[in-house]
C-alpha cells in the first residue's frame, strides 16, 4: 500500500480530514462565506435593540422580543417552535433614579446614575445624607456603625484595567455590586452607590444585579458613572461632610408569567440527542442590549438559518433556547435545566453565546479531558479564520445545570476588550455592533456544530 | 544533577524561560499592564485626528502632525530626535468635487463622491455625459471605443465580503482604482467614477490613490460611496442614457518639502544596530485618520514611552520613523531605503504597524524560515494575550524596500473585520478606536521588540 493510499485511508478511518479541500474545510468556508454576506441576524438585532429596549423579565418588552424571535423561528420552518412558560419575578424601574451633590449656596449637581436590580426605593422624600467612600467591602468593618449609621456608602474600586481579561477585571470587582448594600446595610447605611463596573471613563452608569441578604433590612442602590464617581470622590476629599440626596421609585411587583422560547430542528438520525444552542432574550431596564445579549440571541438564530440555508441537515436535533431572565434570577436557564431532569432530557451538549458581538478568537469548554480532545481535534478547521483557542471555560450561566447531568458546555470566546465599555448601560447600543464580526460569531458556532454533529465528540 | 536544576540550566542556556513566572513573562506582563492603564496615546491620537485632519503630504495638516509628534517624543528624552528633508508632490483637494444624476423635471440628485488622489480637474464647466457601468477593466475591451467615447465609466464591483481576509477582499477589487481611470481614457472616457472599496454600505465616498499611466490621457477620477453606487447602478438600469454631471476642482501644485520624522533611542550594547518601528504620519485629505494611520504612529510613539516608563534600556538602537507621503507616491519610505543604502544604516528588524487600532491577533513577518523560526519560539509569550499567529507577510509599504538589504520585516496582524468600514473616509474618526484594543498592539509590538533585542533573532 503507498503512502498516500494509507493517508487517505487513516483520514477516513480517524474521519478527519486533513487539508482545505477536503469537504469539511469546504463546508466550513461555505458557513463563513454564507454568514459574512448575509444582514438577516443583523436586522433582526437592529430590530429588537430598537423595538424592544429594556427587554427585562416580566415586561412588556421582553414579550415583545420573545414574540418577534419566534416569528423569525417559524420563518425558517423548523420542526417545533414553542414557548416553555416560567414564572418571573417583576422589578421595574422604568423611572430612574435621581442623585445630587447637596452644596450650600450651590446649584444641586445632579450625578448619572441608574439602578441595580432589584433596588428597593427611597420613598417619595428620598434619602438626605452624607456620603462615605469604601473600596472594599472590608472597609465597612475598619469603619463601623459609627461612621456609617444613617450614611450612603459608596463602593468606589474601579475595575482593575491593567488584568487582560476583561472578565477577571470584572469579576474582580463585582463583590462590591453582589454584597454591597446587605453588608452596608448591616452597619445602619441608608442606602448604597456603586462605582459603575465598566472598563470606560464616560457618563453612562451601568446596572447589574446584586443580592438582599435574608433578614438584612433592604436599603436602595443605584451605579454612579464613572465619570461621577470620580467627581464624587474629589467632592469628598475636599468636604467629608458633603450631603446627597438620593432618589429611587423602583418597585417589586411579585412573580408574573414569562416564557423561554424554544425551537428545534429534528435531527435525521439521532433525534433525541440534542444540541441545545441557548443565549438570553432579555436585557436590563436601562439599555437597547445590543451586545448584551441580543448578539448572542441573532449568532443561535443564524445558525439555524445557516442551517436551513445550506440545507446542511443535522444527525442530531438542534434546539435554540432564548431564556429569560438570566439578568435578574436566571429562572429561564433553572427551569429549562428542570424539565432537562424531569423529562429526561438528553442534551449532547450546549452552547450558549453571551460575550456579546465582537470577533470570536476561539472556544471555551466545560468538559472532562477526553471530551475537551475530541473537541480539540477539530482547532485546524477555526484556524484559518483566526480562532485559535481551545480554552477550559465555565459555561454561560443559562446552561451551566446541564453540566451536573453530564453534558459539555461550549461557549464563543469573543474579543470582549470593548465589551464591557457598553455592557449594562444605556450605551449597549446597535450602533456599537460591526456587521461582520457578529457574523463570524455564528459562523464560529454554526461550524463548531456541524463538526460535533458529523464526527461526534467523546463523552 | 537532579531533573530541576537541569531544567533551570537548560532555560538558560536556551536562554528561553519556560512559565508565566520566568523574568520575560513578568516583564512582558509589566508592558501589557503599562500599556493598558495609560491614556498618553490615545490622547496623542485624539489630538491629531482632531487638529490635524486631512494631512496629507505637502499639506499644512501634515506639518503640524510631524511637529506635534516631534515634540511629543522630545518628551520622552530620546538621544537624537530629527526630520530628513524630502520632496513630495502636492496635490490640493480641499474643496471635494461634485457629482449629480441630471433627470428631466426633477431636481438634480446629488450623489457621495471624493476625488481620488491624484485626480486632475474637470474644468470650471464640468463634465456632463452618460454614464456606462462596468464590473472589470476587462469589460472595458468587450465594450470598445464605440460605446465608451465620450462616457464617464463607472467602475461598480464591490468588494468580496464572503472572504474572511478583508484584505484580500480588498486586493480583489483594487484594479479598478488603480488602473480604473487610465484604462478607461484609452477608450476615450470623460471620467471615471469608482465603487468605493469598502466593507459597508453606507454614505461615505472612501478615495484612495490610482495611477495616471504615461502617455494616456488624465481624466478625472472619483468614488462613490456604496449606497449611491447601488442607486447610480439601479437607475442605469432603469434609463441607460442617464447623465451625470462632474465637477472636480483638484490640482497638482507640483514637488514641495517636506520630512520624515526619525527618533532614536540608543542601544546600550550595539548601538549600530536599528531596530526600526514605523507608521505613516499622513493620510488622504477626506479623513481624520483614525485609524489609518493615526494608530499606528501612536502605536510605535507608545513603544518608546513604555520602554522609557519601565526603564527598560534596549541593547540596539529603537529608532522610530514616521514616515510621510504612505498614501500618495510612499517618497518618505522610498527616501529612507536611500539613506540606509547610502550611510549603510544596520537594521536589525524593521517594524510597521499600519493596519489600525483594533486588537492584536499575531505577528506577520517577512524573512527567510531560519529568522521566522527564531521569532516562532516567542509564540508562548503572547498566548496569555491571544495573539497566536505568527504568519507570513509581505512587510508594510514604507519599510518594504529594507527587505531587499536583508531586514527581516514584522508587522502586527490586527483583527481588521471592521477596518475598511473606515478606512480613507471621512468615517475613519477618533471615536472608531477602542483605548484597548489600541493600547494591546502598542504592547505586542514593544514586546516583541523586548525579545528580539534581548534573545537575538538568526540573521
Amino acid at each position: 500500500m503507498n503512502r498516500i493510499v494509507l493517508f487517505f485511508l487513516l483520514t477516513i478511518i480517524l474521519n478527519i480530514p486533513a487539508n482545505s479541500q477536503d469537504p469539511d474545510s469546504l463546508i466550513i468556508n461555505r458557513i463563513f462565506s454564507n454568514a459574512l454576506t448575509d444582514y438577516t441576524s443583523f436586522n433582526n438585532l437592529k430590530y429588537l435593540c430598537e423595538k424592544a429596549p429594556g427587554r427585562l423579565a416580566g415586561t412588556q418588552a421582553s414579550i415583545s422580543a420573545v414574540n418577534y424571535c419566534k416569528k423569525v423561528l417559524e420563518s425558517y420552518e423548523l420542526d417545533t417552535v414553542f414557548l416553555q412558560k416560567i414564572k418571573v419575578q417583576k422589578w421595574d424601574c422604568s423611572s430612574e433614579p435621581t442623585l445630587a451633590i447637596i452644596e450650600k449656596n450651590k446649584k444641586n449637581r445632579k450625578l448619572n446614575i441608574c439602578a441595580l436590580g432589584p433596588s428597593v426605593a427611597t420613598g417619595k422624600e428620598g434619602v438626605v445624607a452624607e456620603a462615605i467612600e469604601v473600596k472594599d467591602l472590608k472597609d465597612l468593618e475598619k469603619l463601623g456603625k459609627k461612621k456609617i449609621k444613617g450614611k450612603i456608602v459608596f463602593f468606589n474600586r474601579p475595575m482593575d484595567n491593567s488584568l487582560f481579561s476583561t472578565g477577571k477585571a470584572y469579576g474582580g470587582a463585582i463583590d462590591q455590586r453582589i454584597h454591597g448594600a446587605s453588608e452596608a446595610s448591616k452597619y445602619g447605611a441608608a442606602a448604597s452607590i456603586l462605582r459603575s463596573l465598566t472598563t470606560s471613563i464616560d457618563d453612562f452608569p451601568h446596572t447589574g444585579v446584586f443580592r438582599y441578604e435574608e433578614g438584612i433590612k433592604k436599603i436602595p442602590a443605584v451605579a454612579v458613572s464613572t465619570k461621577d464617581a470620580e467627581l464624587l470622590s474629589k467632592k469628598l476629599k475636599k468636604n467629608p461632610k458633603l450631603q446627597l440626596k438620593l432618589n429611587v421609585t423602583c418597585k417589586d411587583h411579585g412573580p408574573v408569567e414569562s416564557c423561554n422560547l424554544i425551537g428545534d430542528l429534528k435531527g435525521k438520525k439521532k433525534p433525541e440527542e440534542i444540541i441545545l444552542i441557548g443565549a438570553h432574550i432579555d436585557c436590563w431596564h436601562n439599555t437597547p442590549g445590543a451586545h448584551d445579549d441580543g448578539a448572542g440571541c441573532v449568532h443561535m438564530i443564524d445558525v439555524i438559518r445557516i442551517f436551513k440555508e445550506l440545507k446542511i441537515k443535522p444527525n442530531r436535533t438542534i434546539r435554540i433556547v432564548l431564556f429569560m431572565d438570566e439578568e435578574m434570577n436566571q429562572s429561564g436557564g433553572k427551569e429549562y435545566a428542570a424539565l432537562t431532569e424531569k423529562t429526561k432530557l438528553n442534551h449532547y451538549t450546549a452552547f450558549e453565546s453571551d460575550g456579546g458581538g465582537p470577533s470570536p478568537r476561539g472556544f471555551s469548554i466545560c468538559a472532562s479531558d477526553s471530551t475537551m480532545k475530541s473537541i480539540i481535534r477539530f482547532k485546524k478547521y477555526f484556524e484559518p479564520y483566526h480562532i485559535t483557542l481551545f480554552n477550559e471555560g465555565r459555561g454561560g450561566v443559562d446552561i451551566r445545570k446541564l453540566n451536573e447531568f453530564g453534558t459539555p458546555l461550549i461557549g464563543p470566546i469573543l474579543d470582549v476588550q470593548r465589551y464591557f465599555d457598553y455592557h449594562h448601560s444605556e450605551n449597549d447600543t446597535f450602533d456599537k455592533i460591526n456587521h461582520r464580526e457578529l457574523q463570524l460569531g455564528a459562523a464560529a458556532i454554526a461550524s463548531m456544530i456541524y463538526l460535533i454533529d458529523k464526527h461526534g465528540i467523546k463523552r
